[in-house]
């Protein structure tokens, strides 16, 4: 049988040069890349790696649980995710779990059974009672009471920046709108932001909520306009929900942002080319992708971890609806 | 040693049912799972998937290499394949190959490795040396010179469509504008189906064409303006491209759709929040994507596939620049 040593002398490399190239574990040019890889087709050579990982129990996998890929916050998130772990040699395994909580458990049994060696994970069900501290595992946005590590945007004072651009541009009765979600979720402090700030600078601010999913928009929407109509500013819980209220308001006649300014959150918009270009505020994706991965290393090494929130700056982009 | 029968008798269920909670090869109530869940982690038990693996030899792992998921239309075929795969089982390994060939190598090497047991790709890199027929591997919009399977959109009968499509409209001289890569693609077919419908028809068409990647936009769309000054119609290689005319020419104080007619490919936008809402040749992805799976499923399984190349209808979905 051909042995790797074989491979080597064929390709007239060393061994190490070899077993870089079937591991992908250090750098390698290119052309020797193509050398090694030829002569290991032609002499069909196969490196047994499912009884190597037997050998190492160690898998260089990790799982990324997104509700849905098809979402430009989620794939900004998921690219730079598999970025920062391809760096270290980790392969990327992604699952939508939207709606299916069944997904979410069976990925933690292949956390259990090696198959994977951490999960990142934006989960919407309640798993946690499947999930000790010890678990490599962290979460964002979505904080589990404590025991999994949560990677946020600073939500809150995301709100405060909100609720002051808004009075800036000259907005007198901001309301914030969003839905509530049953699972508590990082993302409420973008509420309670706005509302402290609102209360901080004396200005006569109102929220409008109604319970997560919104299943009838229209309904939603004909509601808040009858029960907010003094409305001159709006801070969306997230930018897909502020250019849905900026249709809405456009429709009934409201121009933005003469009539009413509109404040987004997330940032998803990468280029100016659709308009409205939202004002918003932006979460700081890639630098949260990349917190994620490292802080998910140190637990797969049983690092105990000083923090159980890492929550990251954000920014005010102004587009054109402030 | 815990065995597989200890859980079932503690569980107080069968011994299929704790396999396939294992195994997660079909069916089990949310309920039961949990129960048989709660007793493996009480118990410790942990089945041995790797050494399963080992004996098995059998990967239920699917690559999918893209240039970037960080891209609308590649999130929404990401998000399908995923839907596919996981309906019979596997998972899916995301991989952001965009200008990294040596990403492409590695997992071809995992291919043969028996680590990931197909690949789906877009892939622009010229790795058709590495592959033959019997690899498992289907690709999608690129064809690799009959080696790959392809599945693609009707790129050519979209290219007639745009044509006829902005000739309804009343363009007279309807230009095709897009950038020319190194390696062929499918997508070239858009332009030849173009320039095709013009000549059948009688109408005075005009391609316009650079090397791809195009570094200077500015330089790009100042050269269109300048060599079409006649152009009242486009017809965009894809629709971000279209985007991208279509900021430039209102720039330069021109109307769309009054002044200019512009048809792009792709379909990315998925709701009408941002404008303009693009007319456009939409591209089946959802079939695209469960298409290419299925393929794949049978190169898998050694079956021999009748065709190399599989098209699939476009439509034209009009939207606010015609």
């Amino acid at each position: 049988m051909t042995s790797i040593k074989d491979i080597a002398q064929i390709a007239g490399v060393a061994v190490g040069t070899v077993s870089r190239v079937i591991n992908n574990s250090g750098p390698v040019k290119l052309e020797t890349r193509r050398k090694v890889e030829e002569v290991i087709r032609r002499m069909n050579y196969v490196p047994n790696e499912v009884a190597r990982n037997f050998k190492m129990q160690k898998s260089k996998m990790v799982a990324l649980l997104l509700p849905s890929i098809w979402h430009p916050f989620f794939s900004e998130l998921a690219y730079y995710i598999e970025d920062e772990l391809d760096q270290s040699g980790f392969k990327l395994m992604l699952c939508n779990s939207g709606g299916k909580p069944e997904k979410e458990l069976y990925y933690l049994d292949m956390l259990r059974q090696n198959k994977v060696a951490g999960i990142v994970g934006i989960t919407y069900n309640d798993i946690e009672k499947n999930v000790g501290p010890e678990i490599p595992m962290v979460s964002i946005d979505r904080r589990f009471d404590r025991k999994i590590t949560c990677v946020t945007s600073d939500n809150f004072e995301g709100g405060r920046i909100a609720l002051q651009e808004l009075v800036k541009a000259g907005v007198q009765r901001p309301v914030f709108i969003g839905a509530v979600a049953a699972m508590s979720s990082e993302t409420m402090n973008r509420k309670a932001g706005f509302v402290h700030e609102a209360q901080r600078l004396g200005v006569d601010g109102s929220v409008f909520e109604r319970p997560d999913p919104i299943m009838d928009e229209e309904a939603y929407f004909d509601e808040f306009f009858r029960i907010h109509p003094e409305a001159d500013g709006v801070f969306a819980i997230n930018d897909m929900f502020a250019a849905k209220y900026i249709d809405r308001a456009v429709k009934l006649g409201l121009k933005v942002p003469e009539d009413v300014k509109v404040i987004g959150y997330d940032g998803i918009q990468s280029h100016t080319y659709f308009h409205p270009v939202l004002s918003t505020i932006r979460q700081p994706v890639e630098a949260m992708a990349r917190t994620a991965v490292q802080l998910l290393f140190r637990k797969m090494n049983g690092e105990g971890l000083p923090r159980e929130t890492y929550r990251l700056p954000v920014i005010f982009r102004r587009g054109e609806t402030t």
